[in-house]
């Protein structure tokens, strides 16, 4: 490899030659060799590549930057959006905790890119744009990573989280009306109960997800505010008149994502609360999920030998020892997303709870964490709704066979021999392994017309209505 | 001890004589021997008084309830209120997982201290209120349980937790105006940075606490809808017309609090989501007060070789043998309180993702981590406050002392001679022991009356105006 | 109430006229009203007795203490750990993180109630016996609390927690050797797979416990190490010589367990890595225990529409609705357990990595959770051992049709006609709802002669041996 | 993109013309796209390839199959390890919990690419080598893919965690020596306690340390234990006499690491607590790491205005905004990874907890957690030891200044005038702002000789000798 020299406020740092990065990003780049190379997230690169733009923009309405540099700022920034410049973004989550130096990776690429594109080689000559005096104008990283935190985290959950949580919110909606009318037994305690409808078993999972929806869509608010204008401390310093405000306008227009300005940039900086408050919905989410792919895989498990009221897809051979075997492969890698996620919530409380007076420096890890919830839960709802839910049918035959067999139907009687006698039928039709009608008459507590008219699996499914 | 028999459908059960629970509160007595007795949160068993009470009045509305007996269960009830029958409920958390038992527990209770009330002898005679066919009337312990995690996790953020947090908040908030002129130096990274005023930095714990606050307030309406009406499996079996809604609204009525029926009963009864999204914004708060509490303690820190920049009440002898030292309890007692929460977050949150089928069976578990976490986050935040907060003052010493000393004022100087030329002031004065301004002149890079006129720390506390 | 006036180095606290606490655990009492009152737990306050009388006993030995103080705390520390001094100790976890308060209780309750034992009236005259010149000397708060800690976790992990586990593990190792010839399906994701023993299943139960009581066990060693002799802050001011290792003799002597004095005083006060530890291994347990639990309540499902392998005793009448239900209620309350034992790890992480400098201030928190785990372990599995495990038996006539009609005994033939063949007979079979014999000679794949030499459910369980 | 046309037991696949993977993987890679691609960790690759090797020559030397076989799979195998084959393994972790579908990857690209070694074309004629009847032969993912995780998560540990824990260890403990006569000012609660050296504060780190490194050495044996022989269910269906054991020496003798076959197999499919006892220990380790990097910043904090006793290497720019600074950048690298592993550990607890029956299917979660707190552990421990633990040093003037002016040396006073004595010596030290011979003198509680003879800070760190 060739390299070129750059430098910094420390000194020279020999660059690999072909590399847009400068002097800072090498140092971060040699000094955090933590785990895979290049792990800060994409979202958070792209975002910063908003924010670029955007504090261009405001610097220059502001009459403190060049229209020419703002231009040129500006253009590298949509080849960053555009994905052209991959591959020059080689540093990792593990580096300071103000993620000061992907912002430097940012104002540098930014910086020589720009120089390129003036048609100069790159290395050679000073740069026209100058990465903290020009491209980072007006900010800090104190205030550029969280902002950017707060845009990627926004726009991940409205282009893969939501909407994949409601595709699958949809299906699972879809099958609840369909399945209205399938009386099937319930199951409390993993025990017997009283029958409800399959339609009414899903509906819970639809109510799960639109609970959970709501509490995310709550959380957006806060994650709409923008810290960009605090800079160093929160004071804003080194920002002209009306930067916060405008700057979180164009970032607004720019994202077509409603961003405003912090009311509060202390702690915007200080604290990550919209990040903890928004995961936490994302971990309520996984609760949900978990619950809703468990209840799936154990209603369909068998095919001869479990509960076997469900049938989903088969989608793949489930076992490379027992040939024809097939498996709940998409509740499996839902269930261990949502593990995920409870695991990630941890990490981001830690980390959101350990900021120390003007700056939280756990940032990259909030972000990561967040990011990787984010996606895998909207992606893991499309994989489990396209390759599983929307191909779930009811067992007829498992069901029939189960709710025909149901001691619980006895609570039916509750209110016309009271608790106690109806206990006696359950307890002897158990004992003695016969129906309930066989027992209810056995005890002479009933007639069999009353049986009939009492004991019936579909009055028993509407007292709601 | 003396004892009485008692029975339930599964035979005669040995009962302390003077007690006024029955049978199957006894079980439960003698087969969870679990932790210490009667840890079942008293705030259920209240929460049990008003939905019995509930249940009773509607059911007697209903026309499935004589008004003789709803009559006496509510006075039973209102008794249980009073705390005239504590000492009757002495079953454990870790009990079944619907809470069955201590659903219960309150049924016997009711029906037996009726039959007292009615003049007669405990365990002589049949009593005329029946535990099932009366008390439990209309109800399962599978709607009830949850109905009462709902009535009694809502009045404890409504009466403890909220009004705790707030005091603190608006501690905080005077304090942030009070020293909205104290100029003191910034610190980020826990390194030295440019400076703010000490109601800058205070402002930011209140607005962390406000956007907690309101986090919290956005999961109450979740937490409002009562399963009240699904009785056994969601489906109202043995519920007369109208009942879910109308005893939501006497529990609304008696508790004074916006209840009303959840939409879903499925969701109600085998998830507790609402309780995973409230518990959520607690830990939210736990991760603010951590945070908040951390800075309180460091910024106090010494009285000699510590940061030295807040003066907080001294309460107590700090330490049995260092004579003299006074320590940060307040802060020690509310940042443990804080990773409790944290912790019993993790626990709520395996509890709501482990519910199968139609039932969710970590009730107790659910409810008694989210009681503590409300009651702890509340109690925690008026001991902070009334013992630390309202008598914080600042070290106006240490303050002056370190904003002086600042080798970050040099930010100022970037607009005027650029980030490399004011790094190379800051690194000469940092080198030679030297103050900025020396380091400036020696530099050549500005004249004194620059100097002057730029470093104004005055001046970089107000950006964002 | 009256009231007596006491001091301490800050001047006159008025203190409950029969209690014999003195000033500084009034001022804790008044100063941290969070939560129930006395919630620091009863083990750490035994712990200090053992460990006031070992420190009295080192202190005369050393030449510091008169025999007469040494006999007088002794006698004192006796009565507490007779539960006779039950009702001193009103302090809560939540106080100064390092529990000085309750360290401080206890040297008041010991110095007052010795003014009495000697004849005096409690609040006349000046006491025999100073809290902290003589029943705290050679101590500090900073080394008695974590010491007390340890040798409560110890005792608490050999007398309640180990013996537990053990209990359930010997139940479950004696039920996997009556059940080794009960042949069952078994289930791979949920779904039938090849066979294997009823014995087989729970030897894995057995081998999970064994290594949890294991990993358990390795834990002791850390937690066998004691601070004292650390005093204030790990360099043992005001110790006599040999102080630190002769109290560990002692404390040793006194509790019968292996304490020794810790290596380095300086971990011990800081860091709490050995209760972390420790407490990791109690998660690892939880975590089998979940499994094992869920297994047992999931193969006793039914009774007529669930899985139905098992038959598990039936304690108390499971549902208040539904007559005649009964549930895996010790499934439930032990799996609830679990989560709390999940939850309570987390607090202590967080608690364990946040001390700083000389002293970790999380120590209460980290206490009463690891505490309140070892406690519910131990209860859980006997109660789960008592009330359930002993009464587990097999439900043959389920067991017997699940393992006839499994698809997945087709594994066995793979080695004599290739896996692809095998999966065309499953599958076969599986569509047309045939038996595999039937579906393997209409494909014409074997005879049925080789069908009876090759798939014997019997051969495919011992492929181990 | 080109095709061919591949097939399993459900049909034909398109899969990529040039890739060796074959239908099952492809299917996997259509309907798992959760995440990035590729994300199954290739350390679990990389022991697939011993184990596929190792099966091989165990297969042959029990005579069920062929030398040429065995070969052509130990060549691939090999290609497997020497990094040949990257590219090959697309699948990621959300796949299903089983790790089938990977262990299927690892078939069939041994199948196809032993095809081409033979001198064939890809896609064209019939393999030589099955991927299910040869490279599986004895074998199911259900034994494969755990021992593929403790394969990697053995090897890990020993080349990458363990290496770089002892590295830091080891400058820690140079650091603890070099540092053995600085005397320093002590702190506990954040405040000003008694002396000790800054040798005894770092023997401390060490000690943590050390004790990590033997707890998580003691969960080494529990992960040599190997699954591999269970087959489908634990049984060991299908696999020859003696396999079991051989395989386990076979994997020995390729990794040179100290495997055996698992006493049971049954657990050792249904559960993962090996990997949930190993990681606690990782855990533990973040908890000990976090307390060390807390301490190095809070001492190093500064410049000017923090704490000042440690001066650490400055290795990059610190700040975009203001010129000159210099932040604990490896502490805050090496925070964040301690904070990731925390929350890695619930994420695996959960997945660990909530295996059913015979298999856990939450495999890759489990695995992909425990190889990312592991590596990132080691690297980080690395980096900071190299960035930042071997470059520490006092910072004599600030440690001087701090230990002068400390309060607390007062304690050595207590066994002379008493604590009640020496606190008011403390205290009005303290109120007036003067020294504490100062007050000592002025109260007439000793001469000037004694306080000469008594309060020698060097001799207050030395109790414990």
């Amino acid at each position: 490899m060739t390299y070129r020299i750059e430098h910094d406020t420390m000194g020279e740092v020999k660059v690999p030659a072909e590399k847009y990065w400068g002097a800072q990003t090498e140092r971060s780049h040699e000094n955090f060799k933590i785990g895979a190379e290049g792990s800060m997230p994409k979202e958070i690169i792209a975002a910063f590549a908003y924010l670029k733009k955007a504090a261009a923009y405001t610097n220059t309405d502001a009459g403190v930057l060049p229209q020419e540099k703002r231009d040129l700022i500006a253009q590298v920034c949509d080849e960053i959006l555009d994905g052209k410049l991959a591959g020059e973004f080689p540093l990792v989550i593990w580096q300071t905790g103000s993620g000061t130096q992907s912002n430097m990776n940012v104002n540098e690429v930014i910086a020589n890119r720009a120089h390129v594109i003036q048609g100069n080689q790159l290395g050679e000559g000073k740069t026209f744009i100058h990465p903290n005096d020009d491209v980072n104008k007006s900010q800090s990283s104190n205030d550029t990573y969280p902002t950017a935190m707060h845009i990627a985290a926004y726009k991940l959950l409205l282009e893969t989280t939501i909407p994949g949580v409601e595709k699958l919110r949809d299906t699972l909606k879809a099958k609840s009306e369909q399945f209205k009318s399938v009386v099937k037994i319930g199951r409390t305690h993993l025990m017997d109960a009283t029958p409800l409808t399959l339609g009414q078993e899903f509906s819970g999972y639809v109510s799960q997800l639109d609970h959970g929806l709501k509490a995310l869509r709550n959380t957006l608010d806060h994650l709409s505010e923008l810290a960009l204008g605090g800079t160093a401390v929160g004071t804003g310093i080194n920002t002209p008149k009306g930067y916060a405000v405008n700057v979180a306008k164009y970032i607004a227009q720019f994202t077509g994502l409603p961003f405003r300005t912090a009311e509060n940039k202390f702690e915007a900086l200080a604290a990550h609360d919209a990040m903890v408050e928004s995961h936490g919905a994302l971990k309520q989410l996984a609760v949900s999920l978990m619950k809703i792919a468990n209840d799936v895989r154990m209603l369909a498990s068998g095919p001869r030998s479990g509960i076997g009221e469900l049938l989903i897809p088969e989608n793949e051979p489930g076992s490379s020892i027992m040939p024809g075997k097939v498996n709940p492969t998409q509740c499996e890698a839902l269930t261990m997303v949502a593990a995920q996620v409870m695991g990630n919530d941890v990490a981001i409380t830690i980390g959101g709870a350990t900021g120390h007076y003007e700056l939280n420096v756990f940032k990259p890890l909030i972000a990561a964490n967040f990011l990787q919830s984010a996606r895998l839960l909207g992606d893991a709802c499309v994989s489990f709704n396209d390759h599983c839910a929307v191909g779930i049918e009811p067992n007829y035959e498992g069901i029939k066979k189960h709710v025909e067999n149901s001691l619980m139907l006895v609570t039916a009687l509750n209110p016309y021999i009271g608790y106690e006698n109806a206990a006696k039928i359950a307890k002897k039709a158990h004992k003695e392994n016969k129906s309930l009608r066989e027992a209810a008459l056995a005890l002479n507590l009933l007639t069999n017309e009353q049986f009939d008219q009492w004991v019936r699996p579909e009055d028993m499914i509407g007292g709601l209505k």
